[in-house]
């Protein structure tokens, strides 16, 4: 049985399947009549818990380190909390009522107590009660446990969304590739196996449904399939595939020490998104020659609360350290939209990729941009630092965000604080009135970097997460082609650059175009720049000048591929 | 005490606030002591609710007609079900609980099942019963009872906001004015306010937490100002301003027989945006030359199932035959987004913006298109009719969609049907995307509409519902404006004609912008024709052609709405 999905991550993986699924915790309200039966099978729940989660502690202590095991402190802490006890087993006597009604009704009721009260710790109890409730429940109902930071065994994990959450608690060292339900490729899982370098395949619709834990599975990365329970035949045409895939990234890294130069000697940048000081280790060893793309909201998505200046400071300073005199093009918080910060307390939206996010929200909320921005400043002088800012829409937008940098400089200063001179100052190219207006932002902006994932969904409005309307993912569509020349050579006439830090900067089919449209830094994947460098230098820019031209006129995101699939052997 | 909101209908009410709010029916389940007063309190508020809902049902049958009135005859056949009052009763009698945790546990297990059968007529039970039940919690629990369907004075209602279903329950006679907390122009309750010509203030935030049922409340809808409880003299300040207002309406109805043509003799046509066939008196009191907008989600929004083709060939007909021979550009149903089919029973979306909608959805579900296409050829011999496609994103999607017309087409004559000949075939141009690629949609299309407020809201990537990001909503923007002017440009090479029918066609800053980039045809509210005329007659459209040139250069919404008062006093 095989499935067709999205190819999200490269190359070809073959292991157990390990499917992550919510267990089914529904139960019914019953009256019973041993009282104390069923207060013994409350206390066996807890017991079997109570050692599951020290099992866990220990393995995640010895695999992580101690900071990433004290959540299971709390956990336990919560199971041999006697308050809670007492309640649940006073219930079951008074009332006659089974321990999953008694035991839910009195978490519900803990939980909604903390909730309502102020300040993180309480927050963070909640969310303890919640998550060990879950764990007793499933001991309770019989579901089957799911404790993904305990796999030990190279394993395929079978999801029907990988959230940042679930991947926190993967052990990486065991994960050989994701297949998903849902998602696009630039979902969030798909862009974390990419930055892991492990297969994956999203967007299959339905796969959880047709594999059971163990199945042996095949992730065909390359061309989107997965394979459930491969025959030996299969295997051994999967093994040659991923053997012959090894070889070409063998002969990519071939040029890992080199500049990228097309044929016809014109210099491009490659340039690596990162999302953590962590990653740069894999951008030195794939030859990145500068970070094009620096998220850092995921430093205020690890922690439940915002990260203070000095954290920031030494993840920033460790990036441009770690750089050396290499660029560094860091994006401000870019949060909402399909990213949450659940301690912010943002109102729920109805649209929330057209909502209030990014810029739009750090120039709302200035405490909160105005941190970011001195904890950057103050590691400007460690590295060669440019800040961008995602989602602009307006000149005013740009204005007011500058003179906040401004004043954060100048109050530096006054203190004494050593920040570089000279910083460029950029912003994302993601939203359609942005790139159209382009001629007038150049004049006040020193760089452009075109996010196409934002692009493309704003300009064919079409969300990229929704497998119904994906057929709108179009990156060769001719508008958005047209839009990306607007924005460079509005770039050119004022003498600043343009780069592009969308998923289709590292697209084999749209290389040879950016190629013509003169397109100055290409930022993807660390895993992909090799392989675009490759490309790059077996093209000449004048050819490509051309074929750009030449599709600009087309009609259709397909007539586009065709023709330069064609043109370029692809 | 006053509240500054969005003007979003013209004109100045003055009447006593209605509050139009959710009731809170929070409750505690209880333990208690007397059962048979516990059930004396359920009959009490049943029988209280079955004499309210039998004044409902005969006031609403003699104002609005027998079929009106029978929805509230399933409800009275609710409150007589004898298996639902068994089970209350029981309940409260076996398990001594409060009538509230009773009455809600059973209805809600009724819902539940009724919602779990197929067919219309069981999902129209759960309605029943979710109705009835807030209606009979709302007696026992001491809540506030609104009857918005009895309101029999002339008021003025304030609401969080005003949903299709609430408006259609509002007696029209007595509705004077709105103020909501939240929506923008272009939010339902405004559009719907426009087209009732009432007054309306929307976006206030916070209205409804400061006026109390019964205050005197001043809307000024030319202002965008909510006045609660005014002084004497400000009633006689804001009686003047209606007094003026009235007269300049006056004043603009000099030119309802009139052409519309500026002081430099050029032509433009100014049509109406209508929802049903009754819009049409208000189009031609309006002097309408035109319908450059018949929406027709509405006919599939006020049943509770698709509308048959007999249903729909009827309107359509109306609408043209009204209209004799002057143009009726039908838009093809555009639902999805905002506007909900409950019965279609699509998937919830997590920016339904972005999502399965209009055109996109009508492709895929080809029954419903197919059934409207036929009802639309089979109307086109009574009128003038051209046929308009929404949301249209490539030219593949067009391709699609004309391809099905022509087969019905083909079939409809095979079978000795009449059809018009040369029936002009159009889109909307309200994505970039669309609009970028005007030059090569123009080589196949009769004919452009641009939908202002979808291209705006996807050009800023700003949902046009959301309070937060409304700042994005700017009409006036040069890359709105430069959107425009390429489409218009596109159209006019290939000898096509460009027509507009979102807000901004009607807006006095937006219209010598637009006379002077070359808009053919100007489709708005049937009340703002005459204001639009009056203002465009006295304009030259070659000043506005050098205006509209000047501004396509500025940087900013605001500098733009600048230079275009002062240039043309406004």
């Amino acid at each position: 049985m095989n499935f067709q999905g999205i190819a999200a991550s490269s190359g070809i993986a073959i292991a157990k399947a390990y499917i992550l699924v919510e267990p089914n915790l529904s139960f019914n309200k019953k009256t019973i009549e041993d009282n104390k039966k069923e207060i013994e099978r409350f206390r066996s729940a807890l017991s079997i818990a109570k050692r599951e989660l020290k099992d866990i502690r220990e393995f995640v202590e010895k695999e992580f380190g101690a900071s990433e095991a004290a959540i299971f402190d709390a956990h336990i802490l919560v199971l041999n909390d006697p308050e809670l006890i007492t309640t649940v087993e006073e219930k079951i006597s008074l009332e006659n009522v089974n321990v999953e009604y008694a035991f839910k009704e009195t978490t519900d009721m803990f939980i909604a107590m903390f909730e309502g009260m102020d300040g993180e710790y309480m927050q963070q109890r909640a969310g303890d009660i919640r998550d060990v409730t879950k764990r007793v429940m499933t001991h309770l109902l019989g579901a089957k446990v799911v404790n993904p930071s305990m796999i030990s065994e190279e394993v395929i994990i079978i999801a029907e969304d990988l959230t940042p959450s679930d991947t926190a608690q993967l052990n990486r060292k065991y994960v050989k590739g994701f297949a998903t339900n849902i998602g696009g490729r630039t979902s969030h899982s798909a862009i974390m196996a990419r930055s892991l370098e492990i297969p994956a395949v999203v967007g299959t619709r339905e796969i959880t449904q047709h594999i059971q834990d163990g199945d042996m599975v095949v992730v065909d990365g390359l061309n989107g399939i997965v394979q459930v329970n491969p025959t030996f035949e299969q295997i051994t045409i999967y093994e040659k595939k991923h053997q012959k895939y090894m070889e070409q990234k063998a002969e990519w890294a071939k040029l890992v020490n080199e500049k990228t130069v097309t044929a016809d000697h014109h210099h491009v940048e490659l340039a690596a998104n990162i999302g953590n000081p962590e990653d740069l280790a894999e951008v030195i060893s794939n030859g990145g020659e500068g970070i094009g793309l620096y998220r850092t909201e995921f430093l205020y998505m690890s922690k439940d609360r915002l990260p203070t200046e000095d954290e920031q400071f030494e993840a920033y300073k460790s990036v441009l350290q770690g750089m050396g005199n290499k660029p560094v093009v860091v994006r401000t918080l870019d949060i909402g939209g399909d990213k949450e910060l659940p301690y912010l307390k943002l109102s729920k939206e109805l649209n929330p990729f057209l909502g209030f996010r990014a810029i739009r929200l750090c120039l709302e909320e200035k405490h909160i941009f105005r941190t970011q921005l001195r904890a950057l400043l103050r590691a400007s002088s460690f590295g060669n630092l440019k800040i961008m800012f995602p989602m602009v829409a307006t000149l005013d937008e740009f204005r007011q965000a500058t003179a906040i940098l401004k004043e954060e400089k100048h109050k530096l200063l006054e203190k004494g604080a050593v920040v570089a001179e000279g910083i460029e100052i950029g912003i994302m190219v993601e939203l359609p009135s942005t790139a159209i207006l382009a001629d007038q932002f150049a004049k006040e902006v020193d760089f452009f970097s075109i996010g196409t994932n934002d692009l493309i969904q704003y300009t064919m409005a079409a969300d990229r997460m929704n497998e119904r309307v994906s057929y709108l993912y179009q990156p060769y569509n001719p508008a958005i082609l047209r839009l990306v020349k607007i924005v460079i050579d509005a770039s050119h006439r004022e003498g600043k650059w343009t780069g592009m830090c969308g998923e289709m900067a590292g697209d084999e089919i749209a290389i040879p175009l950016l190629l013509g449209l003169g397109l100055d830094e290409f930022s993807m994947s660390a895993s992909a720049i090799l392989k675009a460098r490759t490309q790059i230098s077996q093209l000449k820019q004048s050819d490509m000048v051309e074929l750009a031209n030449e599709v600009l006129q087309l009609r259709t995101n397909e007539e586009v591929a065709r023709v330069v699939r064609a043109r370029c052997h692809l």
